[in-house]
């Protein structure tokens, strides 16, 4: 797939920061660090749209795929989302994951440990046809590795339902809180529990589809799902 | 706190529908109930917010609470978003849960089930100290129920240093995908796995803060924190 690239052929390791992607505020907590920003989109499988519209600003979940250092994300061609970014638009695309709730002893200083990203740019329409399909092999592997050679594959009616379109990853940052809570140096010596809940996402038992066929084997990928690790060191 | 619940004196079991809350497409997984949307609100606790800054679209992760039909978001007096935010202008805010990967047998019928809020509007900046009180409250007991009764209360300076904004729920619409894969007639006699994966955010155990004296009790909301269930039925 190096056709597609070619936003990417000489991609610095750190992210050039701009006035946009530079935090005003906490700047400890950013990155521009091009690995760790990748690590965090391949964690993460929903990300938030942002788009301007008539002025006003919309933001929507929908699913991506990365495919070297572009962004891919789909949709039907009838969605208002898919047409304002074909339209080439500015965008900003935010993942957001969450590792747990910072539980200090002031309100004041309780928090989330997180890790986010976010991109801005102008998606472009994708209508080469193998980027395309590279792209909608990108959305089905990123979530469960191994599934799209499983799969029945896209015709041509329902590629050509699809829109897809590419953010290159070109400006981007991320923002990472880890640790214990920080308190007021005078706080310590109140009698609170304080400490990290860590939160994570966890699969339950897979359900079956009530047409499946009995005895049809569930796929290791499915069994053995683990979203922190599916896409570890890619 | 019934002097903070001005915006929703006379709130309707339905929100009204409007050109911007009404799908364009699956219409039937739309919502306008809100007894649905305020119990995905209370479920989520991170939030995506959108704005519009010099004319690009900017999406911010942050936590929020709820009071009655009202919103709140809070952050630093330095921070882009809320000045953005308390200077009034249009903003949506989106609340997304995941509850499962959906795996069809075709690569086009993949999705997720999820239950997602989109609200707009334009905030107010919470001037008032009784409302910005009950709101800094709120930031607290929408995560932990319980909480606020045992930290360290806001002094003045840090009531002063949290810039606190209120959002109407009055323009709002709930999306919900649930159930198995809904695959193409023909596509069923594939021999490929097909069904749900549910998707769950689960607590690990509480790790207490390094300098917390030996044998705090860990508190009941902490160590049965059930994020499903810990606003269910406000």
């Amino acid at each position: 797939m190096d056709d597609v690239k070619k936003e990417g052929a000489d991609a610095p390791a750190d992210f050039s920061p701009t006035a946009r992607t530079t935090l005003r505020r906490l700047p400890a907590r950013g990155s521009f660090d091009r690995e760790t920003v990748y690590a965090i989109l391949d964690e993460g499988f929903v990300c938030h749209v942002g788009f301007v519209g008539d002025g006003q600003p919309f933001v929507i979940p929908t699913a991506y795929g990365r495919v070297g250092d572009t962004l891919y994300l789909h949709g039907a061609k009838a969605s208002r989302m898919l047409k304002a970014l074909a339209a080439g638009g500015e965008v900003c695309v935010t993942v957001t994951l969450v590792d747990g709730l910072v539980l200090a002893r002031s309100a004041f200083h309780h928090s989330v440990n997180y890790r986010s990203v976010v991109v801005f740019g102008r998606a472009r329409a994708v209508e080469d046809g193998g980027e395309k399909n590279a792209a909608l092999e990108a959305f089905t592997e990123h979530v469960c590795r191994g599934r799209w050679a499983e799969v029945r594959w896209p015709t041509p009616e329902e590629t050509a339902a699809t829109t897809v379109v590419a953010l290159p990853l070109e400006e981007a940052s991320a923002k990472v809180r880890t640790g214990p809570p920080v308190d007021d140096e005078e706080d310590y010596a109140l009698p609170v529990w304080a400490g990290v809940l860590p939160l994570r996402v966890e699969p339950g038992a897979p359900e079956a589809d009530p047409r499946l066929p009995a005895g049809t084997p569930v796929p290791e990928y499915v069994a053995r799902f683990d979203l922190s690790k599916r896409n570890a060191g890619r």
